[in-house]
Protein backbone atom coordinates (compact mmCIF):
# COMPACT_ATOMS: atom_id res chain seq x y z
CA UNK A 1 0.00 0.00 0.00
CA UNK A 2 1.24 3.27 -1.01
CA UNK A 3 1.43 6.17 1.79
CA UNK A 4 -0.61 8.08 -0.18
CA UNK A 5 -3.69 5.93 0.02
CA UNK A 6 -3.31 5.65 3.81
CA UNK A 7 -6.90 6.70 4.88
CA UNK A 8 -7.68 7.40 9.04
CA UNK A 9 -11.14 8.17 7.53
CA UNK A 10 -11.68 4.67 5.86
CA UNK A 11 -12.94 2.10 8.93
CA UNK A 12 -10.87 -1.09 6.88
CA UNK A 13 -7.52 1.18 6.53
CA UNK A 14 -5.20 -1.09 8.66
CA UNK A 15 -3.56 1.99 9.88
CA UNK A 16 -5.89 2.23 12.50
CA UNK A 17 -4.77 -0.92 14.37
CA UNK A 18 -1.38 0.05 14.85
CA UNK A 19 -2.41 3.51 15.79
CA UNK A 20 -4.63 1.76 18.65
CA UNK A 21 -1.57 -1.03 18.99
CA UNK A 22 0.62 2.56 19.25
CA UNK A 23 -1.94 4.53 21.74
CA UNK A 24 -2.87 1.74 23.88
CA UNK A 25 -2.52 1.46 27.86
CA UNK A 26 0.24 -0.95 27.70
CA UNK A 27 1.82 -0.01 24.39
CA UNK A 28 2.61 3.04 25.96
CA UNK A 29 4.20 1.98 28.73
CA UNK A 30 6.31 -0.51 26.63
CA UNK A 31 7.58 1.96 24.62
CA UNK A 32 8.23 4.76 26.93
CA UNK A 33 10.22 1.95 29.12
CA UNK A 34 12.37 0.92 26.69
CA UNK A 35 13.20 4.10 25.68
CA UNK A 36 14.06 5.19 28.50
CA UNK A 37 16.00 2.33 29.96
CA UNK A 38 16.98 0.58 26.64
CA UNK A 39 17.03 -3.18 25.95
CA UNK A 40 14.90 -4.83 28.04
CA UNK A 41 13.76 -8.68 29.32
CA UNK A 42 10.78 -9.47 29.09
CA UNK A 43 10.99 -10.69 33.19
CA UNK A 44 12.09 -6.70 33.43
CA UNK A 45 9.15 -5.19 31.64
CA UNK A 46 6.70 -7.38 33.91
CA UNK A 47 8.50 -6.05 36.65
CA UNK A 48 8.75 -2.32 35.67
CA UNK A 49 5.33 -2.01 34.23
CA UNK A 50 2.61 -2.16 37.31
CA UNK A 51 -0.66 -4.27 36.79
CA UNK A 52 0.29 -6.52 33.04
CA UNK A 53 -0.81 -9.67 33.28
CA UNK A 54 1.92 -11.68 31.58
CA UNK A 55 -0.87 -12.69 28.72
CA UNK A 56 -1.18 -9.12 27.85
CA UNK A 57 2.46 -8.16 28.34
CA UNK A 58 2.77 -11.20 26.07
CA UNK A 59 0.27 -9.83 23.44
CA UNK A 60 1.14 -6.47 23.31
CA UNK A 61 5.03 -6.97 22.81
CA UNK A 62 3.46 -9.07 19.93
CA UNK A 63 1.52 -6.63 18.16
CA UNK A 64 4.33 -4.65 18.64
CA UNK A 65 6.94 -6.89 17.22
CA UNK A 66 4.47 -7.21 13.86
CA UNK A 67 4.27 -3.47 13.36
CA UNK A 68 8.18 -3.14 13.17
CA UNK A 69 8.11 -1.17 16.60
CA UNK A 70 9.70 -3.53 18.73
CA UNK A 71 12.79 -6.03 18.36
CA UNK A 72 12.72 -9.59 20.01
CA UNK A 73 15.61 -11.22 20.09
CA UNK A 74 15.93 -14.96 21.95
CA UNK A 75 19.49 -15.83 22.50
CA UNK A 76 20.01 -19.85 22.69
CA UNK A 77 21.79 -20.16 26.13
CA UNK A 78 21.16 -22.21 28.98
CA UNK A 79 19.04 -21.21 30.01
CA UNK A 80 17.30 -19.13 26.99
CA UNK A 81 16.10 -15.43 27.09
CA UNK A 82 14.56 -13.03 25.01
CA UNK A 83 15.63 -9.52 24.39
CA UNK A 84 13.49 -6.43 23.45
CA UNK A 85 14.17 -3.20 22.22
CA UNK A 86 13.01 -0.63 19.89
CA UNK A 87 13.58 -0.51 16.33
CA UNK A 88 14.35 3.02 14.51
CA UNK A 89 10.67 3.38 13.65
CA UNK A 90 9.98 2.21 17.34
CA UNK A 91 12.25 4.82 18.42
CA UNK A 92 10.67 7.62 16.19
CA UNK A 93 7.11 6.28 17.23
CA UNK A 94 7.64 6.22 21.24
CA UNK A 95 9.20 9.86 20.59
CA UNK A 96 5.61 10.93 19.46
CA UNK A 97 3.98 9.35 22.06
CA UNK A 98 5.91 10.29 24.49
CA UNK A 99 5.25 14.14 23.76
CA UNK A 100 1.39 12.94 23.73
CA UNK A 101 2.13 12.01 26.91
CA UNK A 102 4.56 14.66 28.73
CA UNK A 103 1.79 17.14 27.13
CA UNK A 104 -0.97 15.18 29.34
CA UNK A 105 1.32 15.26 32.31
CA UNK A 106 3.13 18.71 31.52
CA UNK A 107 -0.56 20.56 31.70
CA UNK A 108 -2.60 18.22 34.08
CA UNK A 109 -3.93 21.26 36.18
CA UNK A 110 -5.92 22.25 32.69
CA UNK A 111 -7.37 18.64 32.21
CA UNK A 112 -8.24 18.47 35.87
CA UNK A 113 -9.79 22.04 35.77
CA UNK A 114 -11.73 21.29 32.69
CA UNK A 115 -13.30 18.07 34.27
CA UNK A 116 -14.14 19.94 37.59
CA UNK A 117 -15.91 22.48 35.83
CA UNK A 118 -17.46 19.74 33.37
CA UNK A 119 -18.58 18.00 36.67
CA UNK A 120 -20.10 21.11 38.32
CA UNK A 121 -22.16 22.10 35.11
CA UNK A 122 -23.62 18.62 34.85
CA UNK A 123 -24.84 18.39 38.44
CA UNK B 1 -2.81 17.05 41.49
CA UNK B 2 0.40 18.42 40.67
CA UNK B 3 1.50 17.87 37.29
CA UNK B 4 4.70 16.27 38.77
CA UNK B 5 2.27 13.39 40.63
CA UNK B 6 1.23 12.59 37.40
CA UNK B 7 2.46 9.25 36.76
CA UNK B 8 1.76 6.92 34.09
CA UNK B 9 3.29 3.46 35.64
CA UNK B 10 0.46 3.95 38.41
CA UNK B 11 -2.99 1.81 37.60
CA UNK B 12 -5.31 4.25 38.92
CA UNK B 13 -3.65 7.72 37.44
CA UNK B 14 -6.43 9.56 35.62
CA UNK B 15 -4.12 10.88 33.41
CA UNK B 16 -4.39 7.06 31.80
CA UNK B 17 -8.15 8.02 30.84
CA UNK B 18 -7.00 11.05 28.96
CA UNK B 19 -4.41 9.41 27.46
CA UNK B 20 -7.07 6.84 25.78
CA UNK B 21 -9.67 9.70 24.98
CA UNK B 22 -7.33 11.14 22.98
CA UNK B 23 -6.11 8.66 21.43
CA UNK B 24 -8.94 6.26 20.60
CA UNK B 25 -9.81 5.98 17.73
CA UNK B 26 -13.20 8.18 17.34
CA UNK B 27 -11.27 10.33 19.48
CA UNK B 28 -8.35 10.64 16.98
CA UNK B 29 -10.98 11.40 13.95
CA UNK B 30 -12.90 14.23 15.75
CA UNK B 31 -9.27 15.94 16.59
CA UNK B 32 -8.22 15.74 13.18
CA UNK B 33 -11.21 16.65 11.61
CA UNK B 34 -11.83 19.53 13.72
CA UNK B 35 -7.97 20.88 13.70
CA UNK B 36 -8.49 20.91 10.01
CA UNK B 37 -12.48 22.18 9.35
CA UNK B 38 -12.85 24.35 12.24
CA UNK B 39 -16.27 24.40 14.06
CA UNK B 40 -18.54 21.70 13.28
CA UNK B 41 -21.95 20.90 13.99
CA UNK B 42 -22.92 17.34 15.27
CA UNK B 43 -24.74 16.26 11.97
CA UNK B 44 -21.68 17.34 10.05
CA UNK B 45 -19.02 15.14 11.51
CA UNK B 46 -21.39 12.51 12.34
CA UNK B 47 -21.77 12.38 8.56
CA UNK B 48 -17.71 13.16 8.16
CA UNK B 49 -16.43 10.69 10.28
CA UNK B 50 -17.59 6.66 8.42
CA UNK B 51 -19.41 4.51 10.63
CA UNK B 52 -19.43 6.26 13.65
CA UNK B 53 -22.89 5.79 15.63
CA UNK B 54 -24.39 9.16 16.85
CA UNK B 55 -24.27 7.39 20.27
CA UNK B 56 -20.57 6.49 20.45
CA UNK B 57 -20.09 9.95 18.94
CA UNK B 58 -21.81 11.68 21.76
CA UNK B 59 -19.56 10.17 24.34
CA UNK B 60 -16.63 10.78 22.57
CA UNK B 61 -17.39 14.18 22.37
CA UNK B 62 -18.40 14.04 26.10
CA UNK B 63 -15.19 12.68 27.22
CA UNK B 64 -12.85 15.02 25.06
CA UNK B 65 -15.24 18.01 26.67
CA UNK B 66 -14.77 17.30 29.84
CA UNK B 67 -11.03 16.44 29.59
CA UNK B 68 -10.81 20.21 27.87
CA UNK B 69 -10.14 19.01 24.73
CA UNK B 70 -13.48 19.99 22.98
CA UNK B 71 -15.47 23.12 23.39
CA UNK B 72 -19.25 22.80 23.04
CA UNK B 73 -21.42 25.65 22.16
CA UNK B 74 -25.24 25.61 21.77
CA UNK B 75 -26.93 28.31 19.87
CA UNK B 76 -30.84 29.07 21.27
CA UNK B 77 -32.45 29.26 17.77
CA UNK B 78 -34.81 27.57 16.17
CA UNK B 79 -34.52 24.69 15.85
CA UNK B 80 -31.36 25.02 18.17
CA UNK B 81 -27.56 24.01 17.03
CA UNK B 82 -24.43 22.69 18.59
CA UNK B 83 -21.25 23.74 17.41
CA UNK B 84 -18.10 22.15 18.64
CA UNK B 85 -14.92 23.25 18.08
CA UNK B 86 -11.82 22.65 19.78
CA UNK B 87 -10.00 24.53 22.97
CA UNK B 88 -6.28 26.26 23.22
CA UNK B 89 -5.26 23.16 24.83
CA UNK B 90 -7.11 20.54 22.30
CA UNK B 91 -5.63 22.23 19.35
CA UNK B 92 -1.82 21.40 21.20
CA UNK B 93 -3.41 18.27 21.88
CA UNK B 94 -4.14 17.99 18.40
CA UNK B 95 -1.03 18.43 16.82
CA UNK B 96 0.47 16.15 18.55
CA UNK B 97 -2.29 13.05 17.89
CA UNK B 98 -1.60 14.40 14.46
CA UNK B 99 1.99 13.74 14.08
CA UNK B 100 1.19 10.41 15.66
CA UNK B 101 -0.61 9.77 12.66
CA UNK B 102 1.33 11.44 10.06
CA UNK B 103 4.43 9.35 11.38
CA UNK B 104 1.65 6.12 10.44
CA UNK B 105 0.98 7.44 7.68
CA UNK B 106 4.24 8.58 6.21
CA UNK B 107 5.84 5.70 6.89
CA UNK B 108 3.27 3.33 6.28
CA UNK B 109 5.61 1.24 3.78
CA UNK B 110 8.12 0.17 6.78
CA UNK B 111 4.48 -0.86 9.31
CA UNK B 112 3.81 -2.79 6.13
CA UNK B 113 6.92 -4.65 5.63
CA UNK B 114 6.98 -5.64 8.81
CA UNK B 115 4.05 -7.14 9.38
CA UNK B 116 4.40 -9.24 5.79
CA UNK B 117 8.03 -10.04 7.36
CA UNK B 118 6.52 -11.37 10.51
CA UNK B 119 4.00 -13.25 9.13
CA UNK B 120 6.30 -14.66 7.07
CA UNK B 121 8.57 -16.03 10.18
CA UNK B 122 5.18 -17.29 11.70
CA UNK B 123 4.42 -19.45 8.69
Amino acid sequence: MESALVDVFDMKCPSRAVMEHLSSRWGVLIQIMLLREGTMRFSELRRAIGGVSEKMLAQTLQALERDGIVRRVVHPVIPPHVDYSLTDLGTDAATVVTALFDLIAGRWDEFERAQVAYDERKK
